[in-house]
């Protein structure tokens, strides 16, 4: 099958070799893929991977064992753990230690005509959500994790520090729970078009006031913006990566008494609750649709921070 | 009066300036003072510091335009608040920014034969607490300062990483709330003296199992040990401010969802209830009693890790 291979750097194959059904999964034909962050970075050596990358995807079931996914337009959970262990048994498959993930870890992913998954991963999608609408659920997924972590009180001021894909599926996932808050950014392109969907945005943001202030800016230093940012006994909320190894000063966040929350997948449920009432949609962030033949190019527009969401069409 | 001074070096002084009373402060006699590591780090230029260190003490009161405090033996807040702030006016003078901290920011402290402090800060003490006891308030406050941050269920595993003086303190808040934590140290004489007081003890703990971590090491290394040992979606609680500086990757913090806690100075309500309830004794921790003309030689004691609590009697 046709594919996007990343091994040292990323090639277009023709004839990356077709999958085999394993036991207890599903064979999906991806109708859209979407690149993110991790994706770049994993085209960049991140988590040493091997293989096809991506894991955001909308596709319909090809070959199945469940009569209930038999030809159904899925959305897939990107965690597929071991089912035995502690976290498994009790449903946070996102944290079992022998997960593979989704174009991520020991298991090929989206950019391909098509994957595999755990059946209990598969989750059919209502009609009312169109493709280019569901092929934003993980993202939208890890936005609304935020959610199931903490309380976030009505009267507190949140700042969201990144105007790319992650500040506006974050920023859009808060505003589709009735908070206001505040996304700050460098690219004023950016800005407008999240102001056009109705959110408050800014370009310098000021120190020491915010309540919450989440971290999507996907670079080493965005932590500390953070910790600027944050009011004392603040929260701030890791979404990203991508202060791996940055040199930190941690003690402002013990003289202030910070919170720091670490903030990855969530469960998909929120995520499509939200897109089939039309609380959030996401379309007007997508800027170009690619062949997988044109899958380097698309790589490379992703990765201009003018864009927001670049997808793949295998066919 | 007599002090010891910091400015570029630690020195004992005979000479050091009597103290001018400030309006609605009152002037305390010192009885005992508490050598802690922070001392240790101001004396390394921690801070910038310059004046007089130490923050742990109890006294008398000496002068005072407050008939409430006349002649009263004392322990004292060490934050100093402007009282007319955000932070000052909702009771959280300890996050004031434009406080004063007792020894250690704007204040001269407590290795002086006297200090000052606003009648506000001060806490007259019941006679059920000897003075020897009593001079452990702060650190058990700061202790203590857990519980008002976060609630950590019954059936949670807790670490406290670290046998020195503030994981003995912070080991005993817990224990005095019926939680069961496991200290970690590398000083068997000092797990030892924790396990005669009834405590918990390890010398190596095992990765990735605790709910909750408690990095009370001291060290730039503690995080990095915390993050180790906590388990997916677990906690980090910061009680030390060492780990300024050091590199760090924050991108497990994100893909294991780990929330981390600064904690700092707590109030001193809840140690003074414990201290007086008789539910905590910290003086099996007391490793000598120095005078303020042998405080340097007390320091020198103080930073041997063997030793928990080296206190200055300045008469």
């Amino acid at each position: 099958m046709q594919a996007l291979v990343f091994d040292k750097r990323l090639e277009y194959r023709r004839d990356y070799p077709d999958l085999a059904p394993r036991a207890g999964e599903s064979i999906v034909r991806i109708l859209l893929a979407g690149i993110c962050g991790t994706d770049l970075e994993i085209s960049r050596g991140y988590m040493a991977f091997r293989g096809v990358p991506g894991h955001e995807f909308v596709g319909r079931v090809v070959e199945t064992s469940n009569p209930d996914l038999r030809h159904k337009r899925v959305v897939g959970e990107i965690n597929a753990g071991c089912g035995r262990c502690v976290a498994c048994l009790g449903g946070l498959t996102r944290h079992c230690p022998n997960r593979t993930v989704l174009g991520i870890l020991g298991r090929d992913g989206t950019f391909a005509e098509f994957l595999t998954l755990p059946d209990e991963n598969l989750r059919p999608l209502p009609d009312s959500i169109p493709d280019d609408a569901a092929v934003f659920t993980e993202p939208l997924a890890a936005a609304f994790e935020i959610f199931e972590q903490i309380h976030i009180g009505r009267n507190q001021s949140i700042l969201v520090l990144g105007d790319g894909r992650l500040g506006a599926m974050v920023a859009l996932a808060l505003d589709s729970h009735s908070y206001e808050p505040l996304v700050a950014g460098h690219h004023p392109e950016k800005l407008e078009r999240l102001s056009a969907l109705g959110l408050r945005t800014t370009k310098s943001a000021p120190e020491g006031k915010f309540d919450v202030v989440i971290d999507c800016t996907g670079q080493a230093d965005g932590f500390r913006g953070a910790l600027e940012r944050v009011a004392p006994r603040g929260t701030i909320i890791l979404k990203s990566t991508a202060a791996a190894g940055a040199e930190l000063n941690l003690a402002a966040v013990v003289i202030n008494e910070i919170a720091v929350l670490g903030s990855r997948c969530g469960r998909f449920a929120p995520a499509l609750e939200a897109l089939a009432a039309k609380r959030i949609d996401p379309r007007p962030l997508i800027d170009g649709t690619r062949s997988l033949a044109d899958g380097l190019e698309a790589f490379a527009t992703a990765a201009n921070p003018s864009n927001f969401k670049i997808l793949l069409k295998p066919a």
